[in-house]
């Protein structure tokens, strides 16, 4: 048996994308972790018909719990609280205590912020403390209260506010309650698996997948999705404890199929995993057509200066012969876009930070530049170590200008995996 | 009479939160530029009854057009052309010319790559072929092709694959098609604009707009949204063709208001404002806690390579003073956040790379790294232009590290675009 979920996000803001929706996703992860199972999400603007609609979608689709976020503010176009109320058949009611309590945080807000005019504030927040009859309050994080509404025969609803921070601690607290309490009672506890790939199709992986349903005992008990992110293959993986060893298997047979592609099974990004092998290290870069990406990401975790001594951008010939170092003679011989040039790029940078690792990117990012030989997409990636030797490979990576940017920071990722992995300090 | 709409994004990686959905408010804007209201959008993970059950709801209210994005790939998981053509009764039957289009481009990705068995690629990919009987195809830009379903009595179904770089050109396509014009016959036709302002804080936009309720005549007739994104305000109004004057004088009083803070008023970026102010002049960056990513956002659009000469990420102060040469007791005597820093990587990077134009950026990204005195988001920036004086400027950014990261992009475009509007070459 399992428990089901619905979301609900409101507001036009949220819906004409004009506002990022962060309380789905944040929600949903939640879910997954309690074991209940998300079924839909759905968004709309400030209107109670729509809204009222969405609820009796999800009351129709046997949830056993509907979360909403959002229209709990004081004006006219914040309507959850009660469109929620009427669609349960419950009456509004005002507590007195939730307005006396509303209005002490209203008085803190306030307290020294010149030209409010009280009672204004005061009327228009009274409409936060009508609440539906029989509803348990959660309290304010910030001005609005939420509420948990419980029947025997409607799904739990739990509504609360839209800004992320007063969500997120009002959730944990929703969670305690009585009614999600007997909501999830009966959830089933998921485990939940992740592996990445890298340099292998979509295509190749959804044979082996169907090849899987014949070699893996009880693979129909795995839940299995694949998707491409960033030119990796991530696999996430649900399921019950007891079907672990199936899991297992299905892992072993991936491990088996693929053993230069997959290179995470417990989660771990490949940012982790460099991050990991530079401890100790010291990496430069040297970029051409990703123009600073890979230093950026390279940078993206705190303490990164711990090992990224730093980057030269080299945009045009002259910087790659002048700040790097390149031999003029080399670019003329091989073309800026070589194996030479990624190569002395990487080893350029290593000498010019003092580095004892070092990577160089050079390649057509398009939409221009393109030739017959090297077309668009074509890059060249230079790895330098201090005391190996130097290694190069060229891609022909798919996509346009910005797909073949970031495209190349994650192949120079994986360069950096496969070498540092096997190769000590000096 | 209003045609309305409804969205369905479909996808487990999407509702359980682990890929972001940038189809929903893509999809929101185009709908809001075309005049067709937006009622609801809808997320379901890779199951046909959650897909089915949303198709039916949203049919159930009345929407005119349904756009459905994801799940037409090749794997077991993409399902959304199957079950959207038996939600609509229609058969699915295999495209022979379909089939042998896909495969010519599978043929042109897989070149060259060892190892691809391709007969097992295109037996993946068959499934790509099957269309619903009298469908209408949409060429793929990747390798799904969407399809347009019209009836009489249905809502017209729009299915568009998940990539966003596939999607936005195929809804293109799909908006000439008779099924889509025909829905959105009825459609009011609005004019949308858009303002942009950098540098002040939302709430003072939002007293102005209060206050233009009653300086703008038939200020009820501009629905206005406003938002701040990457640091800017930007500011987007729709209204119906006879209220063109009411819109100018709006923008008369921001422009009245904010002569220093509105920088576009014709739907420009500030990106689009740099790459045109950059125009035969060389620039270079010198980056520490940006550590590339000006470098990378200057040389996102093709043809910068036309003024980007490159740039250093001296995220150590070894390479401040190496390769910036930045003089080591400035280091000592001001920190390496300062502005006397920023302003020596600035004029270090014009003078190595041979630019007339230069930014250099030093601050604390954070979480760790701050003082009492420079506390994290504390961001120096300088600017150096050939036969100029180099200017500094220091600024507390809020937000985490990524936040302070990205917003410190934006601070030097608008650094660039106001001393280079006003600055003749030399």
């Amino acid at each position: 048996m399992s428990v089901r979920a619905g979301i609900v996000i409101t507001g036009t803001e949220v819906l004409t994308g004009r506002v990022r929706d962060l309380n789905g996703p944040w929600l949903a992860d939640q879910l997954l972790e309690l074991g209940v199972e998300l079924a839909h999400i759905t968004q709309c603007g400030d209107r109670a018909e729509d809204l009222t609609a969405q609820l009796v979608f999800l009351a129709g689709q046997n949830v056993d719990l509907i979360i909403t976020s959002g229209g709990l503010g004081p004006t006219a176009d914040d309507l959850t609280v009660a469109t929620v109320a009427r669609f349960y058949g419950r009456d509004l009611v005002l507590d007195d205590a939730l307005e006396q309590r509303i209005a002490a945080i209203l008085r803190r807000l306030g307290a020294g912020r010149p030209g409010v005019d009280f009672d204004a504030v005061m009327a228009a927040n009274r409409k936060q403390a009508m609440v539906p009859v029989g509803a348990q309050i959660l309290e304010p994080v910030g001005t609005a209260p939420g509420v948990v509404l419980y029947s025997e025969h409607q799904p739990t609803v739990v509504v609360l506010p839209g800004p992320p921070r007063e969500l997120q601690p009002m959730w944990s607290t929703a969670v305690a309650t009585d009614g999600v309490q007997r909501a999830i009672a009966g959830r089933t506890r998921y485990l939940q698996r992740t592996v990445r790939m890298f340099g292998l199709p979509e295509s190749g992986l959804a044979e082996t997948l169907r090849e899987a349903q014949f070699q893996v005992a009880g693979f129909d008990n795995l839940e299995i999705t694949t998707c491409l992110r960033r030119g990796e293959l991530e696999i996430v993986t649900r399921y019950e404890p007891d079907a672990a060893d199936s899991y297992t298997a299905l892992v072993e047979l991936l491990r088996e199929r693929y053993p230069r592609e997959l290179f995470s099974e417990d989660g771990s990004l490949i940012d982790d995993q460099v991050a990991g092998a530079l401890a100790g290290r010291t990496i430069a870069t040297a970029e051409s057509c990703t123009a600073g990406l890979l230093a950026a990401r390279l940078a993206d975790r705190a303490g990164s200066s711990a090992y990224l001594a730093g980057g030269v951008v080299s945009y045009s010939n002259e910087a790659k012969i002048e700040l790097l170092g390149v031999d003029e003679a080399l670019i003329a011989q091989h073309g800026a876009v070589s194996e030479p040039v990624a190569r002395a790029m990487a080893e350029g940078a290593l000498a010019r930070f003092g580095a004892d690792t070092a990577v160089g990117i050079t390649g057509i990012a398009g939409p221009g530049g393109g030739s017959e030989q090297k077309p668009v997409g074509t890059v060249c990636f230079g790895l330098a170590v201090a005391g190996s030797d130097t290694v190069a490979r060229t891609l022909h990576l798919p996509g346009d200008r910005s797909d073949v940017r970031e495209r190349s920071t994650t192949v120079a990722m994986h360069l950096l995996r496969e070498h540092l992995g096997s190769t000590q300090l000096p």
